[in-house]
């Protein structure tokens, strides 16, 4: 197959702090060769202009025969940052358990309030994390360690590694946490230390690049569909009423377009992705409006990120340096109670927005079996002495994937898609997102 | 107990279109005798000055051995206002399957979208009702009929009733609704027409006069509880995190109050009845100073009616004739903000309003009961010629109240009654909201 | 007030231990005067023959001003026997917290595995409760104590309270331990100790005499419907599907009945109140073969107590003292699939036994909210001295009973009160279960 | 391509009825190309001795520019037959809609209570399906068509698919009705009929050959989970408490499994894939001893079919031909009461048996999503001519299976797989099923 040779796919070796040279304590099981590598054929928009999809060969996660820290020696300590997600504690649960139940490891510690955790000046103390102390944290949602946003000076968390003898940083946390985890592996690189810098994506939005699906978005999905169930109701019932849900999704409307798939009662969905208009020919408002006439109630989700190309643009960003949105729900509401006061149609808008009500609930069972598997081969890969990746499942598969790799772009929607054909099938809101199509018989989820 | 008989309590009897001559169709049950009523102590806080609680007689609801209507022959309609609550299609249901099955009663209509629905000029079809088509509606929450808000004239609704030769209406709402009914059911007795106006309070506030719980209140609160749960997890997830969660309650604090109790992660319940500070000695700010300080946390529930004396009013009201409320979760947001950041405290505030979400599920067990109940006993007392009242359960018993009673004021909290005492317990707020004591040993709910 | 001289209640007087004559540590509250009875007219079923049920005068709950006991030298202990119920939790937590924050109570002992753990030969370790221990426990169903069956010698117990210097028991359990808990009393008495016992009516049957509804009944219900609703989809799912539920109560069928009320699916409810027949005219079978001609499908709640007088009589008694009732279920199943395979008609039957799920999940709120003021009364009884009682909410009012009275017989559904009449409405099953009416115009629950 | 024809595969290619020379009234989309194949790499345990599972091509689901019926003209079938799963609902709704809205296809009947309503002698009438007929009935569990197990003759079958003129029958089932439409498209090609024969694989058990993940199969294990955290409770309120799970899993312990992951309480899984010993060494019952020693609870999640191999075998088979099995949940609860009186240890036993509340939930929202795609491709698939058989995913991608290759076994459990061995570490029941390891490093689900 000669033509496969010259494809070129990105590059997805995985660094290690050094041979690994210690039989693991592991008696039980099987080990991952260390050379084996596995073909996964991914969506052309996980790749770059240029690359080919085809075969892309992945490290496999999962435990070594040799390792290369001597577990029972070595410290680790786990930070989240960011927004919550469910399935934060599943994952801190894991990585204690793997690291103490499995690796016999010497100390697995928590920062608090994520990297500020590492700044002596904020004053949080270590806390050392036991399997007494996680038991029972699944049934919780949120974070044990709590978290925050924005990022702190590589120097000064090498420092704080190399201070407190930590050989293993896990980092729990999303795009901006991941590019932060990067600059801290290279910090250790530049000093020759001996740290493994291990991330676990977490995103609700689900846009990490190559992630198929990041833990926490199952559950996301399902208690979004609630709300969606609530504004249709309340839509039913008003005379011309009108439930606007908004969801989570700045750049990617992965959460709008899975819930409107689970559930059927969505009339519009609103996407980043999308560049809809208002007015017009293809305008929302007069799709609205025939809807209204024709069913005498609608549903819209709204992914929070999206309608921008309608909204002056502040040009802040916030602690995690994200930029400040301009506000689509505000929007939508007055433009959609302009142009119909405008017609002398009595109606009524219900507004929900359920954000903190999705991102603080327990993780589902889906979830927990995830990021049970997250945080076990997490601490494989650590032991292992490998560094500068995330641990993911890339289409069924537990691979290793290069730091460098997933923060390169965030992952969004293919609009040309089978998946959000599907999508557009069951709102069919044709009229304002005429299907656009190039061939991509993916599902993206 | 001499002073017993100079007590002078409300005025509790039933109005009814004329005497009872047509044997009941009911034949496997004990009738409620005509003359029948029953003592219940209520609480001082339903009553009015001068009043006493002692030994009220109410009259019991139930089926009557003799019934005014010829049950075959006459028609029933049912409407529901103002805002959604859980158990309204359990009351529909219920109202339904007893006229059909129990009173084989001619027709049951639906009227859509409230009041608005007797007036032809909004163009809203009636709607038949069977047991069909509402067999399966007590698993969807909202109204099945609609709802809107706000009056239409009497004589309009009454002429409309007339056209349609309906002779018994049944009203479920709030504390407008009922004196809506009021004023249609006064309009009817100048008219002599013989039409029975019998009303179901409905009010996720739980603020109707003398009735004990409103139906959905229950549900409610369990919702609510989600809610606070979430905030609970966000507030413990940063740094002096302040989760806030509004709830219903426009000029009572009851959802508040009772989810509080339900769920003990609330540090401070701001409810109407009670005038507390932003600043100074007995202020809010100060006392979330001293907590954050000791416990890096810190959960909020107001409800929406609460602080309104913080508040500029604008003096307009809404479509129902509410005041229209000051922004409470707004001015705390921005007040504790400015006064955090004065004091150099980092802090991150979740503001959570789930109100819709509350609103729109379907009943629990609890309500479905209850609702069931209702609707009954709403049947009951329109075929036996009763009028001018509505259907409840006062501490534990089914009755008639006239609703000149229900809507001669608002329920509200007792601020002075062990409920509260056991609010201010579970919060530990003394400092914003010392007990006052006048020693009411009732529960109020 | 010489009528009520006449009316020969039930003796409701609470014992105590002696005067009370510390002031109380609670300086935020108002009181409950000491020689206060509040009038609550009973259920007819909640009394003997020859009692009257007008205006029986209760003791009600509350704070007192004046104490028995020196709160902080006090110790008190909390055990837990019989089956799982939801709500233990939350009574233990709030006992706990009102002991420790209102009274600072010098401990708080919990007592392993139920009466066992006061027998040094079962080895089970005291624990001691903090706020700090308890404060999560409300999120996780069954008892943190454990519990067990059966009694244990009330001098052994007595002996082991004065070996611990307990001066305060509070037994959490059913009929069959709140009977040991007055031996235990009495024995107390005997020994003139100054040892409160304060009993907490814990039963998921709802059948303790007097207790308009236990803790967990709410929860229980509740959890039931979604065994119902599962059994009603099989049911539909097959050409004449049978679904059947078998529910708690050996003696009454409270919670058959209420969920019966709650989920409109259910065909028919057998309780032990009812002796139905299985054949003959008013026979079950061919009722139910009348119903799946009509119909297809049928949904049978049994309580497990039910059908008694069908089955033969093992004579024996479990660990509880407990009649083995015979298998109602089993005879059902083969009794069914007997008589209609002899009519040649085909079937599904599909059983569920949900007991173990719905005993050990976690308190809704309504639940919660009672938990915590049962466990908030229970202190203040148990401080001012009281004794030989259980604390309970009687028609919406929160009062303390005499164990000698809620032990007396057991509470059961009355078979000619409105609220069964209901019951026979919602299911339509007056071929098997003709009303018997005597006229109770009361709802029971 | 040489290296890909000697790697010898399972035989993948879809039969058709002919060729598909009619465009598709899809207008909006893009589609598959006639020819396209996709490879996907599956786990060993999916192909049969001296297959390879590298580069195995499918042949993707998806709309066809040219289709082979004359969508308006041709009538479809939905039949559904077996157990109960959650989300069949959702797939019947979901091919109703994809039939009637994209394809505007002249019917969809609904064939009752499996294939017993093709035979005229059962007397079931058909359904008409319309999008006003389904549009609700995804909220509710079951199937609104009714089921049956056992298969009917093929001939009759087709005698009544082309007596009733339809063009598509789907058929939703599991391993043996799949073995039935296995058959009925080998008569339909018999007699050159024009009727494409589409399945839709439906199994709780997760057994089906190739299928990755049957739908309905993780609302099953979040529900499952639901169960174990009772039995865990209900374990831990007793001293020495063994809470016992017995879940679906004939011949597959794939919820167990997946269930025990999910809730990290489980000590033991019993499935049929490993044969464990109840004594000796390696032996349950000495393990158990153990456990209840050191911690004093134990939970025990047992596979319905597993342990047969310590059962005598009735060799019964049942109405779907399945061998009836022997009882493990009985000998387990006689095993261990036997084992532990011996040795004197109190404990006390609880067993739940969740079967038809987890069969007969809703589908989550996963599950959902799922089903609406199956739905949509199976209609996609029958519209271009496809016949004999499934639509299913598979890591990922939806793609056309043979019905030959999704009988030809039962997918089970690879005890030598990480997920086998995530399982082991989960429970850590090694003293009873020791790891054995061949290097499989995927993860089955």
């Amino acid at each position: 197959m000669p033509s496969r040779a010259k494809a070129k796919g990105p590059d997805t070796r995985i660094a290690t702090l050094g041979p690994a040279r210690i039989e693991s304590p592991l008696t039980y099981c099987h080990f991952v060769p260390d050379d084996m590598m596995i073909p996964i054929r991914v969506s052309p928009e996980d790749l770059d202009e240029g690359e080919t999809e085809n075969d892309i060969l992945f490290e496999p996660a999962g435990p070594r025969a040799n390792i290369y820290f001597d577990s029972s020696k070595v410290k680790a300590a786990i930070v989240t940052c960011g927004g919550l997600c469910p399935g934060i504690n599943d994952v801190i649960r894991a990585i204690v358990m793997e690291a103490h139940h499995n690796y016999n490891m010497a100390a697995t510690l928590g920062i608090r309030f994520g990297l500020q955790g590492f700044i002596p000046k904020y004053g949080h103390e270590i806390m050392e994390l036991t399997p007494q102390s996680v038991s029972n944290i699944h049934e919780f949602g949120g974070t044990m360690l709590g978290s925050s946003r924005g990022p702190q000076q590589p120097e000064d968390i090498v420092d704080a590694l190399e201070r407190s003898n930590i050989g293993v940083l896990f980092v729990i946390g999303g795009d901006g946490t991941l590019k932060a985890a990067r600059k801290i592996h290279e910090e250790v690189a530049k000093r020759g230390a001996r740290i493994s810098v291990i991330g676990v994506p977490k995103t609700i939005d689900n846009d990490i690049n190559l992630v198929t699906q990041s833990f926490g978005f199952d559950t996301a999905v399902e208690k979004a569909t609630e709300a969606i169930r609530c504004a249709h109701t309340e839509a039913l019932g008003a005379m011309n009423g009108i439930g606007i849900v908004k969801l989570m999704g700045r750049e990617s409307g992965f959460i709008a377009a899975q819930a409107t798939l689970a559930l059927k009662e969505v009339n519009y969905v609103l996407v980043p992705e999308d560049n809809f208009q208002l007015h017009g020919v293809h305008g929302l408002l007069p799709s609205l409006e025939e809807r209204l006439k024709a069913r005498k109630h609608a549903v819209i989700v709204v992914a929070e990120g999206a309608g921008q190309h309608l909204l002056e643009q502040s040009g802040h960003t916030d602690a995690s340096g994200n930029l400040v949105l301009g506000d689509i729900s505000s929007l939508l509401t007055s433009e959609i109670t302009g142009y119909l006061k405008e017609r002398g149609m009595q109606h009524t808008i219900k507004y929900i927005d359920p954000s903190y009500i999705i991102r603080s609930v327990p993780a589902n069972s889906n979830d927990r079996v995830y990021c049970g598997f997250l945080g076990q081969f997490a601490v494989h890969a650590a032991m292992a002495g490998k560094t500068g990746m995330v641990v993911s499942k890339v289409y069924g598969r537990y691979v290793h994937l290069p730091l460098e790799l997933v923060t390169r772009k965030r992952k969004k929607l293919d609009m040309t898609s089978d998946y959000w054909r599907a999508v557009l099938e069951s709102t069919g809101q044709y009229a304002i997102s005429p299907m656009v199509s190039k061939g991509s018989p993916f599902c993206t989820i």
